[in-house]
């Protein structure tokens, strides 16, 4: 067991060792600028010594900076593992942070109620200076909330027209357009989508992508099976998809986990993916090129987001206007043997 | 821009409405037995009315808990995207604490200098009510540091035998030698190790493991390369140990991404994994089946390990002493077409 606490060192005892009143070494913390500068000095070097800093909940009391961003997720914890964008936006995030010695504070809540309580709890109790806000839903509540907390806050995401908050987003459409276009050049007719949750914004985004492009060549949208962004459900969608009548010559997963599964299952049923199934992901994930055969995907860089994120934050808190207030990063498409060279069919 | 703030709703609005003095506010929220059950009940529903909640600075400097777990990584932000045990660490741990509305604060750090004034501040500034200890160094200076500060932690990976700190962690060393076992029963005589960063604990200790088994049968320990946890590093360090004059016909690798990498290596060697070369890896990643063949692994549950260390903490913040002091998980062999059947050679 640990031993018991120390005696905690207080404002009284840097007062005394300084030489000064409690009220100037409060002031020397709270960058009152009514001190002499040899005062300041002094009273620091007494609080280096005995280790002691201004309590964060006091400065929290006075409205300073909690110097700690909050980022509330309503979404099961166990679905973190598989997916690339969390680590990866975390790990750009942290980059720009902790240079400048923010922290991140990060809850998981099982539904609006309790995610509305975080927020406000957060901003009520001091702890956070701003948030993260991502996994944008329709008719997304938490706009609103924020405003009424009167908080600052990045959006990870395309903000509906008439919210204005600073933003950072990757924009796909169109890399998904001309890779499926590619497709089209090269004979394919039959082309499936095994799309993501119906839930997000994101997954109905790229099903509206992939129809719209098939639609413009009268191609049917009918090869369309959701998958969940999950592995199992993938593998049930893609089976279903090529055990069909008409068989796909080539499907668009909208992310590389299910594309990865979805392999696997054309290998059980004695399909070639890249020549019998042509095949692209979506994220980029870095385990992608040691497929078998590797998988070709729209790449995202969810570090240089989270990196992005940070800096808009950072800005938004130092009191300077985002400009733009949406920023965009390209995806890009990585063109690997599974996208295959022409049509099976 | 978001609107202005609202007036703030205070503790006087709320004594106000349920007719009573801020005293009697704060003490029904500092869970004072001085008053009777009725007036309490009256308080809190004035403060759910008016949506006030008692300021959590306020009663960090009572200290009162602050409902958050320290998360402080000495690590290269950018190595999170390629580590399957932070993402599921996370996720197992969020299980737990979110159940119980706490959260974590993470923070990344660049050196042991940072790291400590982290510690420090936290605790000092009412921050946390304690800490996870991952990633252990020789001679860690966390343990003494906790002590110093009184503060509670739980320990993930194996401490010290003179540390008496609650701990959870994956034993492997038995699973690793009896899969080392079955190469040599097996035929193989020349079993390589690529190493993972000689830095960390874990990476010294599964390299150890690797030549006590090859000791045991005197075998030669000379096929030891450094990969470093990461993929280029597991390239050179295969590519290094397969065109030496005596080429092994195994590799245990440190980690399943660098197993990967070296995979991808053999291919373009014109050798194949499996019968040329038999490897398994470490960790479990989720992409491990759909690799080119099948990744044998060495798996690790990083969602269970979470979710202990969660109720290890709560525990620990309940009072209670951890029973046992050092929980274990054990590490457990999948066996897939990559372990190869018969040696090579």
């Amino acid at each position: 067991m640990p031993p018991a606490k120390r005696r905690r060192v207080t404002i009284s005892d840097v007062a005394a060792l300084a030489g000064v009143s409690k009220g100037a070494v409060s002031r020397s913390f709270n960058g009152a600028e009514r001190l002499p500068a040899s005062t300041v000095k002094r009273i620091h070097d007494a609080a280096d010594q005995l280790g002691w800093r201004p309590n964060a909940a006091a400065r929290a009391i006075k409205g300073a900076p909690a110097h700690t961003i909050g980022f509330v997720l309503q979404r099961d914890p166990d679905l973190l593992g598989l997916d690339p964008f969390f680590p990866l936006f975390l790990a750009g995030l942290e980059r720009v942070l902790s240079q400048n010695a923010y922290s991140i504070t990060i809850r998981f809540v099982s539904d609006a109620t309790e995610e509305a309580r975080c927020y406000k709890d957060w901003v009520a109790e001091g702890r956070v200076d701003a948030f993260i806000v991502s996994d944008l839903r329709d008719d997304d509540p938490r706009f609103a909330m924020l405003d009424d907390l009167g908080s600052a806050a990045v959006v990870i995401g395309e903000p509906p027209a008439d919210v204005h908050r600073p933003s950072v987003f990757h924009t796909s459409d169109e890399c998904i357009e001309e890779v499926l276009e590619g497709w089209i050049t090269r004979g394919h007719t039959r082309i499936a989508h095994v799309m993501g949750d119906p839930n997000l914004q994101h997954a109905r985004r790229r099903r509206d992508v992939w129809a719209r492009v098939l639609e413009r060549h009268g191609l049917s949208t009918d090869a369309l099976a959701v998958g969940g962004f999950t592995e199992p459900g993938s593998a049930e969608a893609t089976r279903e998809l090529l055990t069909a009548a008409e068989r796909p010559t080539a499907i668009f997963y909208a992310n590389d986990i299910m594309a990865a599964a979805g392999m696997r299952v054309m290998s059980e049923l004695g399909l070639q993916t890249g020549s019998d199934v042509a095949v692209f992901g979506f994220d980029g994930i870095p385990l992608g090129p040691y497929l078998s055969p590797p998988l070709a995907t729209i790449a995202c860089d969810y570090i240089e987001l989270g990196s992005i994120a940070g800096q808009v934050l950072l800005e938004e808190l130092a009191g300077r206007p985002a400009d733009p207030e949406r920023r965009t990063l390209p995806a890009r498409f990585v063109e690997r043997a599974s996208y295959g060279a022409d049509a099976a069919s």
